[in-house]
């Protein structure tokens, strides 16, 4: 599949281990290091973290597709090092470690598949992710903030932590049991399952299993679901509102958020759009940028 | 069905935009604007939290059903005022906004359908919606926090808001993803999908898909589940601990609220009668009434 | 099935109220009062604790199991106080609340469903369920921070404590709705309801059900999956992050917690053995061993 994206003359963004393309109001990202099975690096969370900022930057992508080139989705780990892999990454100093301090934690380096994780859930764009093959590992545990996860029919999901004498990470263990249950979360996790396909489907872990070669498309066909009709700024909202919610300590913190959401956009000139196309029966044509809008997220002030 | 409402002697309450129909132990509340839909709007509002107050006060009623006149549930915010629809409440001020000023957020009016939303949640008697026909935006969400949802097999629901240039309101997106999962939850308010009654009882936003024409005994079959042979303290504190445990910060917050509610029913007389009752295999005739132990449920102090 | 235990020299703790036999790699803990239905008791409440604080201590446990002696799993409460058997007790004083106290609560006594489910939750070994026959109360609840859960095909699951003039206790509010969902934990528990072993399956309460007589048999091997393979201190960190993240207030916690312990994790011999397994495609044999590392638990601090 490589060769698609580099035969194309819509490619976006290079990276040493990634390639962002256009297909429409999409960007697809594709992890690509097929001759590691696009195992995770350092430089591959630097890459998704750029190709997340250049998404979010542009008003033009709607949404984000998430893939890899070769046959593999991610391998996981590259264990290049050995047993060194997963020693604090060279250079590791307090000051990487900002977010870790809070709360009195003590100063530790932060999980790169986390850093990962974090930056992929404050996406403003939704995010469906195309697991075109096998992945373990990070390789799974990064796709969790996804909106949307589906996957080949050759596709498989291996929890490998317990087996490799480490943890699951990426900030699985507050998002797995948030998607598949506590239940399977603890099941998969606790025995180092390698999940097939049709099991992570009837777990909920991803919503639909393609023949190899329709991954993409299918992927790419419902990233134009949450594009079609929709007013941009609207859905950046609702995903941000839909995932911080789920950490919200009730209702009420749900009602503070969501009444200053609406107090912003009930007086925007998208909502008089969205109300004179519905009554006019036509399609709208929704004008506020995301990028225009980025106070509107500071819900916390 | 407004007919049958009217034509009955048994009408408790009557309100510009409902009415609170009695049936057995079962209260009614029938959204009563068919000629628009029963759309919602800040008189609902204010009537649905009437009904409550009085179905709460009301220790002969066991269980609450919300349905609709007419051929839909309700249609959603009234658009009567076009593109102002939702523009600030005329004569909000800030003394409105009391509980918006908490947790140092900004002033903002309340969204109305999050107040009305935030008042079902705390009822003391089971809440079962019943469905009646479509329904859209707000007449969706506000029935987020019934204890059990069924619909006709006519029912639709539609989450418009993205496609309105809003957002997903009455803390729908506390609930929504708590009830349907995370990944349903997204895919639905990002795309403002419509939704068939099918496939909303395949994700579990119901219980129950019915003719449309049993709709409402089914509903009050389900509400009288809720009333034979339990004790109506007990009923209305496990439901208050149910939603509200699920948003607590962990399992101790639990043992703390459900070993002050044991303590305090364990020494009632209603245990001695479910005790004595079950070993003597006789019915229980449970004395305590709801609106003697307003006291039980202030589990914070 | 108490016979069994009996015959067997693999006994290693007898208490009043149950039995812990080893079977391999995994220690079995029968509640053990047959005559009354293993029917739960302050002494059942200590017993359990006392077993878990015993597989924990043993570096040879790798999993537990909790079944019943005879037809029932545990009948509930015991009931042989009559209507006396929910008050607080005897000896009880304030210097017993400890916990209560916190957060303001006022000070009440510990529920024992709680104080024994609040154990079980802390488990540093993985636990699975054997519900070998009829549960009710807390029979039930006693249950949830169990990681599997599997059932005869005998088994029933009575939610009784509306009936009783009581509410749901052992952290059940906590658990039961993030295991079942809060539609269908409402549903049980305000009605009262008893489940059949093919309703609680459809709800994820268990995971499966099997014919009676290879309930135990199937439990060894669920524990067995846990055990394979896998790096012990590793699957007590993952069980503990994924219940405590369950709780968590956003991802951010998780992001915190997983690098703590990827930190520790990351520069063990357990990875290094894990790695290099892998890669010469070996079985790994782990060396660190739980009991060595509890500080690695500690993750508020």
């Amino acid at each position: 599949m490589s060769v698609e994206a580099t035969a194309s003359s819509d490619v976006v963004l290079e990276r040493p281990t990634l390639w962002v393309q256009r297909r429409g109001a999409t960007a697809v990202i594709w992890l690509n290091r097929p001759d590691r099975l696009n195992a995770f690096t350092y430089a591959m969370r630097d890459d998704i973290i750029a190709a997340f900022d250049a998404t979010d930057a542009d008003d033009a992508v709607r949404a984000v597709v998430i893939t890899g080139t070769g046959r593999a989705f991610c391998a996981g780990a590259d264990l290049e090092a050995g047993g060194d892999t997963f020693m604090p990454e060279e250079g590791f100093d307090d000051a990487d470690a900002g977010s870790l301090r809070e709360g009195g934690a003590r100063s530790v380096p932060p999980d790169s598949g986390g850093t990962t994780a974090l930056r992929i859930y404050a996406s403003r764009k939704p995010v469906v992710v195309a697991v075109n093959g096998p992945s373990a590992g990070v390789g799974v545990t990064m796709t969790l903030p996804g909106d949307v996860r589906i996957a080949s029919d050759d596709a498989k999901f291996a929890f490998v932590f317990t087996r490799r004498g480490l943890v699951p990470e990426a900030c699985s263990t507050w998002f797995l049991p948030r998607i598949v249950g506590i239940a399977t979360a603890l099941r998969w996790t606790l025995a180092g399952a390698t999940v097939k396909a049709s099991e992570a489907l009837d777990a909920g872990l991803i919503s639909e299993v393609v023949p190899k070669a329709e991954v993409l498309d299918r992927a790419l066909a419902i990233a134009a679901e949450f594009a079609d009709g929709t007013a941009p700024v609207s859905v950046a909202l609702t995903r941000q509102l839909m995932w911080r919610m789920l950490a919200a300590d009730g209702p009420l913190e749900a009602h503070r958020a969501e009444s200053r959401a609406l107090f912003e956009r009930g007086q925007s000139a998208d909502v008089r759009e969205g109300v004179a196309s519905f009554l006019e029966k036509r399609p709208a044509s929704f004008a506020d940028a995301v990028s225009a809008h980025a106070d509107d997220f500071d819900w916390d002030s």
